[in-house]
């Protein structure tokens, strides 16, 4: 749970941990652009590491079912109860399908073929990109990973708009929607400001 | 120079500096589980925080002009004066497309407008995933960055292929010239293996 809280953490804020203290030298860091550099880093005046912060990739899925898509209600905070698309932070040492395919399993315990990138969308305030890619759900043996409390199928009239956990899983079921109406699938690069 | 060494460093390794120490409280880290999590994560067992590793967006722009492509001939290492693209890491508080152009601005000193996106390339191996915008060159007024020694434009047939910094680059011309024989032009996730 501790994780799970601190995951929750982390999606709400989008922030890492603070830097006082050098994590390889373990001597106290600086804020300072360094020579040659145009942004303040974390720099160890001991063992000159500088210490980059740099966006996080969050990786999803949208599982589809004929004229369903798969939904999880969130089990944690943020937005606990309210419905998204399996999406977590992309790991090191994996691509970034092998992330969608891996949330799908983990959030849905639901095995999935992935089409084509459907969004990617940057949140900078948070210091985000959220990446979904369509996916082919290939049976109907899911089941609600840990952080999920339940999933349900929608159509595209049950899907419950005003219950939908995140601005980017929103956008991607309204464009996948609109998409298909038109008979033509496209990849969209978004760009989402705080909310007001 | 020393944060050009670095980026260079980190470029070529694709890695964070070690995590020896908590960046919070400075006390020592274990390497462990988590409780709730599924992989290993360097824990503080002091404050509890833990210390999360994640890839890295490598983001950067094709500026095309008429038939031609601008490339950059680089004078930093990895691959000290071979030809690539700009692109570099992109930064907190920015979007992809705000890094694409920065990063563009930054290396050749030229103006685009950007178009869509090329390719989205993973690189499991250095926990990278590289993006490619296409881009308009607004005008000729370009001019070398601090990493680059020289810029030219070149036609397809002109282009140094097998002076090309880095595969994803590569790749991403290969398949800019296909699409635009074919007279369509697509988005394309790709993931690279290691080099041989």
């Amino acid at each position: 749970m501790l994780y799970l809280k601190r995951c929750a953490a982390r999606l709400e804020s989008g922030m890492d941990p603070e830097i006082n203290y050098c994590s390889v030298c373990g001597a106290k860091v600086s804020h300072k652009v360094p020579a040659g550099d145009s942004l303040p880093r974390h720099v160890c005046d001991a063992c000159q590491t500088i210490h980059y912060r740099n966006p996080k990739l969050v990786v999803g899925a949208m599982p589809i079912w004929g004229d369903q898509v798969l939904l999880c209600r969130r089990a944690i905070e943020p937005r606990y109860g309210k419905w998204t698309l399996p999406a977590g932070f992309m790991e090191n040492d994996e691509s970034v399908a092998a992330a969608a395919l891996r949330e799908t399993l983990e959030e849905a315990c639901a095995r999935v073929a992935l089409g084509d990138v459907s969004t990617m969308i940057s949140l900078p305030h948070i210091s985000q990109v959220h990446v979904f890619y369509r996916a082919e759900l290939l049976d109907l043996d899911f089941a609600p990973g840990e952080e999920t409390i339940e999933l349900r199928l929608f159509r595209e009239d049950e899907i419950p708009w005003d219950e939908i956990a995140f601005r980017t899983v929103q956008l991607t079921l309204e464009h996948y929607f609109a998409d298909r109406r038109e008979g033509q699938y496209r990849f969209r690069t978004l760009e989402l400001e705080p909310r007001e």
